[in-house]
């Protein structure tokens, strides 16, 4: 008898496209590797799932708490002219959903940012600068990620 | 002294591009006008309002719940690969939540649909038959507008 697996793991595309910044108690927060905007991605932890109405009533509860607390953070720490928040999921079926901070100078303002530009990688102060930014703001709920190696 | 308005008004960029279907208690419920993908947007009928993190916590859960349930009808009406739900906003700023059947033979697959193909018009059958297999399935919820005329 096959049974679901029980262990959360990141779709192996998330896994190559982003960074994993640390763990709310539902999602991890995920910074994608495109400097072009700040880009970041909250992945509930449950095995299965692809569409948001598929969790439990208190897990999409919880992941709108984690989603609205994200943006929140976001807006004091960047001051967006908009955010975009998605949960898409045409290529990566795993549930995932995207928080975007957009200003009308960016460069697909104002289309979408998927398929528009190559991401640009950050250097390593470029990342370090921006999780300064915001991390501090979400310190009560989010348990960072220790650095590899 | 200027305040700020009470009375719900939809913005203009919606009203000319989509059909307004109904209401939920929080949200209206509109078709966009392009016969490529169903389409609809969910609309909190709150003035002055871009972001989800900015309504009150009592009606960003109630959007939650009209989001999960137009998903749900969504996938039992119409049996989509996937569903995209979006706040994007770029262009028009009044909050609304796309909600998107997306199909792995749509003319915009697996991109996302926005700035893709013109909106091709429905003809008057086309809509009657789209709408006949989603209202029922939210009739508990959703109270139909009157047509006009």
């Amino acid at each position: 008898m096959s049974e679901t697996p029980t262990v959360f793991e990141l779709h192996p595309q998330l896994r190559k496209d982003c960074q994993v910044i640390g763990r709310f108690s539902l999602c991890q927060l995920l910074l994608m590797g495109d400097a072009h905007y700040p880009w970041f991605i909250l992945v509930p932890q449950r095995q299965a799932v692809s569409e948001i109405f598929e969790l439990d009533w208190e897990d999409q509860v919880q992941l709108l708490r984690e989603s609205s607390g994200l943006a929140r953070a976001l807006t004091r720490a960047f001051n967006p002219d908009k955010l975009n928040i998605a949960a898409l999921g045409n290529v990566v079926p795993q549930l995932h959903v995207h928080h975007i901070v957009r200003y009308r100078d960016d460069v697909a303002w104002p289309a979408p940012v998927w398929g528009r530009s190559p991401a640009r990688p950050y250097s390593e102060a470029e990342r370090t600068a921006l999780l300064a930014r915001l991390t501090p703001l979400l310190a009560a709920d989010l348990v960072l990620e220790r650095p590899e190696g």
